[in-house]
């Protein structure tokens, strides 16, 4: 077993050793929040897309894809609510000036200490409502609570600074995350434009394009796979939170008068669940749900649940799933002045349907696909990555690199694996072969193919077997059938 | 045949009509040069996408992937250049207000005048130097012309505004494409990143990563697919050219004493001229190469050619090809002050690779496919498209929508072949069957399977092929192979 703070650190280790993924513009010093997939890392991720993809738009009846602009009209997050509400609060040190967000200090000290002592903090603060401070320290949770709320819990608890450990700090002030864009090159004659939030905003704005474009039928989904923008200052946990990052964002458009909300909220839990699970293969016991609270949910949000994974760091957010009545339709009906009812072709009734949407972090999800993979002993570092998404499917390698012979063959092999396996094949004939067995055991690669003096003789190869490290003698001819087996592809 | 100047127009109606691209942010009025590709575009994008990733990662022995952050700090633009000489010259119409890219100003003029006349005009122009301006007006192309020249010559021809015939404009500036995003939220404390102009300097900056935390040896390539941005204003024939864009690019690393740049050069033309026709399915003779002048070549390339396709709006490039020497590693290595040289594991000498560059633009791929698949008579518009690329893979129709026995059995075959195919598979039970079959026709849908009565009676279904437009019968068990031998999947 491996102490869980020192998880963390071997696996970002392991990631830029071997390729998976690289600071951003390391090069310059790095630009903080920004990272680079490396060759190991854009495999992983377009694998995890891609069964995304296959798994919520290919394989379902009822769900069409999008890929909206990241550059978008101001209006549409005006009428979305982000250009107002879409904000962090920040606090300063004044000792050190660290700025951290408010919510994760006093979120993280909470967590820190003992539940009845700050409860009895609490009683004493004596200013009236208190039912709000006691949720928070009950729940750990201070979503929700107003800027104001959050000065007075800092200061009730006089919440030293995580870095000079002083308490002295600024009021909490509201931050907004879109990242703005001048379009037009020519001062005093650009507009305002934003990279996206969010991808869901997408969805909605072109909910009527769709409808209109295609033979999609209430109930139906509109998926999107693709970047977004935050312009926060929180240091992430490497690609836990990053200033631009991959969402896999559905919404699910219903009438509530023909689809019962309640049943359609379990069916996503489960399709959600079953992904993580038998899709990429997480433990189940690593994964939780959480509901949010009344106070942490968003308003018109009738109930909002997160998939959980038990990161390093804490169980977090992967995953989540709210219904949020029709309440984005009507704002951007509103703000647009565009009918965005649809009639329904049997009865006529006009509808501005409801959304349910489950919204996943892509990056989260190759974290914690990393993490949940990771094992080590004391002879070898192995990701024990399921096989549909490995970075890396076969390895093929000469047992001597300096016998042409070999080396020859197992380019062979290597190239005719290579034309029929979906995915990347790695050749490899430098140094020890004990030490490519272990490089492509830290990457994850299922199995490894030895070309050896045998091979010469008889036409057959080994492959060994990742996770138990065995390893079986077989004839090149029947190479691909057994892997194509074991590999499900 | 359709004639060339509508043939545009009829593609942009298709793409919004069935689902392809909408105007970005259409709802609230677009934001010029922006697109959101709807249900059937990025079915198509995903395509071609993947087909790139499969040709020139997957199926080679020397690329591997990357995938590097859109934000980036801004030394690397300052390295690469691109803060000061990426920028397009502009000029306004004093009359009308016009705002128009010099250079395209001029070579259409050029383009729609006799070449004969022209160099009359510029013989009559007596300023000394004027081999660069002939050059000019024979070769059509303004590339490497410095504003001044750009301004005499649109003396010289007394070019009118496009807009209102004028000939009354402000001389030539030049503007910045690189879009600035400012991190960090509180003013006076943000540092200066720019959205990445092209997905190149990823591959530089993690040249050195990529070398320490792979197995790979010169000569390889480092390939990314990718967003890219440019602070446009020209207006784009549909996706041609937009503010943000999908590239596929890769930088080739080699060592110029060891591997012939010409030979590869030649190689990689191969490989590209592949790609376009056996991958994308596109007419050979719509396809061209043209080798840039050393006027219009990058001081520091020894050889430019672009692939040119033939849009209704003439050749245009579609993927450039340049040798690049070691111009970007020799620059990065001075502004990081770090030695990005590896060293040869045999010779044990030091070698800043060069570089050969593809570089192509996704949404110019997509536009080709497009237009090259587009027919349309009396009867029918149909896409072409390569079953690979196809959008919708087969479309299951019950003859009659109101049959539950029809609309049961049609939706019980769509499910079966849906969980086997790799694609989109549609099911459409809505309205008349030959609309439906100019539906999938449009969208480019290589096949169309009816459950008629005799389908419930012998267990057949007829199949319809796009391009012939013939049915022929085929018992339900036999479905799955005989489609998949003629989608090659």
């Amino acid at each position: 077993m491996i102490a869980m703070d020192n998880l963390m650190d071997k696996i970002v280790a392991l990631a830029k050793r071997r390729g998976f993924m690289y600071p951003g513009s390391d090069l310059y010093g790095g630009v903080a929040n920004t990272y680079d997939y490396g060759p190991m890392g854009v495999e992983l991720l377009r694998n995890i897309k891609n069964l995304w993809w296959k798994y919520f738009v290919h394989q379902r009846a009822d769900v069409v894809g999008l890929d909206a602009s990241l550059i978008s009209h101001q209006k549409i997050w005006e009428a979305s609510g982000h250009t107002k509400g879409f904000a962090d609060a920040l606090i300063d040190c004044k000792n050190c000036k660290l700025r951290i967000r408010a919510d994760h200090l006093i979120e993280n000290y909470l967590e820190e200490h003992d539940t009845d002592d700050l409860l009895n903090l609490i009683e004493a603060f004596d200013k009236g409502q208190i039912e709000d401070l006691k949720k928070a320290v009950e729940t750990k949770k201070v979503e929700g609570l107003s800027s104001g709320r959050l000065d007075e819990i800092i200061g009730i608890f006089k919440i030293p600074c995580p870095n000079c450990k002083k308490h002295d700090f600024t009021k909490v002030r509201k931050f907004n995350l879109l990242f703005p864009v001048q379009l037009g090159i020519v001062e005093g004659d650009q507009s305002l434009a934003y990279l996206r939030g969010e991808t869901a905003q997408g969805m909605f704005v072109n909910f009527k394009n769709v409808v209109d474009s295609t033979r999609v039928r209430l109930p139906f989904g509109i998926a999107q796979l693709g970047k977004s923008f935050r312009n926060e200052i929180t240091p992430g946990n490497s690609v836990f939170r990053t200033l631009e990052f991959e969402q896999g964002e559905i919404e699910y458009f219903f009438d509530p008068d023909a689809t019962n909300w309640e049943t359609l909220f379990e069916d996503w839990k489960k399709d959600m669940w079953d992904f993580a699970t038998k899709g990429l293969g997480i433990k189940e016991e690593n994964l939780r749900w959480r509901e949010h609270s009344d106070e942490e949910r968003s308003f018109y949000s009738k109930r909002t649940e997160d998939l959980e994974y038990k990161f390093p760091f804490g169980f977090k957010e992967l995953w989540g799933l709210a219904y949020r009545t029709n309440y984005d339709l009507t704002q951007h009906q509103e703000a647009s002045k565009k009918d965005l009812t649809i009639v329904d072709p049997i009865t006529n009734k006009k509808i501005l349907p409801h959304v349910i949407e489950p919204a996943v972090g892509i990056n989260r999800l190759l974290l914690m696909v990393l993490v949940d993979s990771f094992k080590q002993d004391e002879k070898r570092t192995v990701l024990s990555i399921s096989p549909k998404l490995a970075p890396v499917k076969v390895a093929v390698f000469p047992l001597l690199a300096n016998k042409p012979d070999l080396v020859e063959k197992a380019k062979e092999i290597y190239l005719d694996l290579k034309s029929k396996i979906s995915g990347f094949v790695a050749l490899d004939a430098r140094g020890n072969i004990g030490k490519r067995y272990l490089a492509q055991d830290e990457v994850g690669t299922p199995f490894c193919i030895t070309v050896d003096f045998q091979t010469l003789e008889d036409q057959t190869v080994t492959i060994r077997d990742r996770d138990t490290t065995e390893q079986v003698r077989i004839k090149i001819e029947n190479l691909y059938s057994y892997l194509s087996d074991k590999l499900k592809i």
